[in-house]
C-alpha cells in the first residue's frame, strides 16, 4: 500500500510539524449595546441616498497569520488573543474561523 | 407539474417582492499597505505572552440589514454603500457576504 506509507511518512515528517495559517477574528458588539459609529452610518448612508439599509453594527476584523502544531493549538492561542486584547468581552463576542 | 406552479406563486406573491435580509461587509486593507494598528496588536501579543501570532492586519466589518426585493438588487445597494462611503477604495479591499 505505497499510497497509505506515503501518508505515514508525512505525518512523521518533522518539517511539517508547525505549519503557518491564516486565521480570521470577527470582533462584534453584543446585542443590546449601543453603537453610535453603526447609528452615524446608518445616517450617512440614507443621506448619500444609498436605499433599503436598514440598520448597522460596525465591529472590527483582524486576520491573523499563526504558527501552531495543528489547528486546535493555533485556535487556543487565537482564543487567548481574544480574551486578553483583541476584545472588549463584557460588551462584544468574538469568532475565531481558522 | 404541482412543484412548478408553486414555485411560480411564491415569486408572484406580493408579500414576499421585499425581504429584510442580513449582510456582512469586511473591509480590509490591501496588499502592501502599511498597517501600523496591525503592527502595534502583534507587539501587544508578544508582550502578553500568546505564542505563534506572526502577522496581524486589521480591518472593519459591517453587520448590515437590508430590504430589498432579491440578494442581487441588496447586494448593488451594498456595493453602492462600500463605493460611496464604508470603504476607500484607493488603499482598502471590500468583501460582501448576503
Amino acid at each position: 500500500m505505497p499510497f497509505v506509507r506515503k501518508a505515514a511518512n508525512r505525518v512523521a515528517n518533522p518539517r511539517e510539524s508547525s505549519s503557518h495559517m491564516k486565521a480570521r477574528v470577527v470582533v462584534t458588539l453584543k446585542n443590546g449595546v449601543l453603537d453610535p459609529q453603526g447609528k452615524a452610518i446608518e445616517g450617512a448612508l440614507k443621506s448619500l441616498g444609498v436605499a433599503g439599509v436598514d440598520s448597522v453594527r460596525q465591529g472590527k476584523v483582524f486576520d491573523v497569520e499563526v504558527t501552531g502544531a495543528d489547528a486546535a493549538s493555533a485556535k487556543a492561542q487565537l482564543t487567548a488573543a481574544c480574551e486578553k486584547l483583541l476584545a472588549n468581552t463584557v460588551i462584544e463576542n468574538y469568532q475565531i474561523d481558522i
